[in-house]
């Protein structure tokens, strides 16, 4: 029997992740705010966010969230990360109880400092066993050429990662399974911080050894923050970890990485914002995340520089010294 | 006391790894096999290989290996893998004994698929003690420009890793300690063939999702070699690992990354050499490190696709597709 999947959200990762799991052989039903939206997803292009990609007949959309919830047999989250909450409040009673809830969301809740699957619980009332995270080196207009990338399907439940991980294998997209909810969830919001110093180092006329420093560094405070948070060390070194932070990191398609390039370049958060007509999920997370390193007693040395450019509006070029200039030690700790 | 340092070999890496040390505040005599490479470095230049680069005063150069090694407090290593054992067998009882013996050498000797450091012990009958390898995400032409960087230093004494690291500690080059040597040596011999995987890709058309995806598989198969070879698994994870790879996948200063990109594009192994004028460690021990992941019943199928591709002449064009669709599985083994 075909599944049937629900996608609320028609940004470029929800509807790049629809077309993903109507290749794999689901019927998909996107929800989207805006009316024109939906129809121009039936018109078969979502031409706002990714005009490149002809959508298959499989993937349809409404403006009617219980419609699209409506006998979903896997239920993906899609939202911007800091309308979630709202979100779940006005649809909880239509997610079908069973379902397996997927969230695409990458970030932690501003105020709270949320995991998005804490947030999920909370406000929808999900049990854990079927709360699961997709995340990996996925950039969403990649994935419209359909190049081949893989992913990491996350519950705690294995077996839900499994049936998930089934309804979005596809020849060029492989899904692996794993159980470690709460390292993919870490990876996926500090990975964007990552980018931002890694974009400026970029912006100050910085080549591959600095940000392959960069990133490296950043994985072992990554890594350090989800230790204290309960997660898999493993999880770090996989697509979620290292995988997303190198695509997020390294492409040009990478929001966090091109307003660090412009931070690099002196800009400031003011102007950058304006050169790229947006903000970005890191320059709005970045403090957050360094409150909760602080609460855990968690050195994150890049991350707190990238405070001090973005909260304090320090010059990014006095950034690369102050790492530079530490006391010597081990790499591993 | 100003640390004397030889540094036998004059190409590129170990060219600028002489500058590191003189920037650090080390006297340094580079050893050159050819006349007008040492008077080159000596008239300030190392024109053939790092013609960018002006060395500073403290690095001089000599064709006589022993004079090079007369009174060296660190002896470094950086001739080609291998040639490491004549060159070794050669200057044998030359090496001052006591000094710390520092391999820049990537790669594992063919025939024997020895390590670098396994070569060092047995040619010269140097003490494991006393064996530091330096790895990293360390491309010579950004060196040469002192961006910023780190690498690793490692040997099975802390007390002579931290002594090496304060030898090559520069405000642009951050040297972090460790104590595995086999981990470090892994990384560095198979990240060449990774590199010519992840050119593949980038010359079949791909973007950074498909290389990003290629370096992680790539290193979940490099860090299962390395723990049947006795490594720690968390080295995997640093700069020698995860850092190394990222530089060398992504750099187009990378060589191996280079020749992947022409057999990607449908170069054949010959052409891809004529049209480079030169071959890569990768291309030369691609079968070594499948042979030796073999005799320690190791799954490595990316490495596997190399060799098809590099040893049996299979189109770059059909190791995604053998790739992709293999059963899907859990992402930790």
């Amino acid at each position: 029997m075909t599944t049937r999947v629900a996608v609320m959200g028609s940004g470029n990762w929800g509807t790049a992740f629809s077309m993903i799991l109507a290749d794999a052989g689901c019927t998909v039903t996107m929800w989207a705010r805006r009316p024109e939206v939906a129809d121009a997803v039936n018109a078969g292009c979502n031409e706002a966010y990714l005009p490149e990609l002809r959508l298959p007949p499989a993937v349809r959309a409404t403006v009617d969230a219980a419609e699209a919830l409506q006998g979903a047999d896997i239920v993906v989250l899609a939202v911007p990360s800091q309308t979630l909450r709202d979100n779940l409040v006005r649809w909880g009673g239509s997610i079908p109880g069973g379902a397996p809830v997927v969230s695409l969301l990458k970030g932690v809740e501003l105020g709270t400092t949320m995991r998005m699957s804490q947030v999920i619980a909370q406000a929808a009332g999900v049990e854990a066993e079927r709360i699961v995270v997709v995340s990996g080196p996925n950039l969403a207009h990649e994935i419209a050429l359909r190049q081949p990338a893989g992913g990491v399907v996350a519950c705690r439940d294995m077996a839900t990662a499994e049936l998930v991980a089934a309804a979005c294998a596809t020849p060029w997209f492989r899904p692996y399974t794993d159980t470690d909810v709460i390292g993919a969830e870490v990876c996926g919001a500090t990975k964007n911080v990552v980018a931002l110093a890694s974009g400026m180092a970029e912006g100050l006329g910085f080549g591959d050894n600095t940000k392959a420093t960069i990133i490296t560094r950043g994985l072992a405070e990554t890594t350090r923050l989800g230790l204290a948070l309960g997660a898999d060390p493993q999880t770090f070194m996989g697509l979620a970890g290292v995988g997303d932070l190198i695509a997020t990191c390294m492409s040009p398609l990478s929001r966090n990485h091109s307003f660090g390039v412009r931070l690099g370049r002196g800009l400031t958060v003011a102007e950058a914002t304006a050169e790229l007509r947006t903000t970005t999920e890191g320059v709005k997370s970045c403090e957050s995340i360094f409150t909760l390193a602080q609460q855990h007693d968690v050195d994150m040395p890049i991350c707190e520089q990238v405070v001090a450019v973005i909260r304090d509006g320090h010059p990014a070029r006095e950034v690369g010294p102050r790492l530079m200039s530490r006391d010597l030690k081990a790499e591993k700790r």
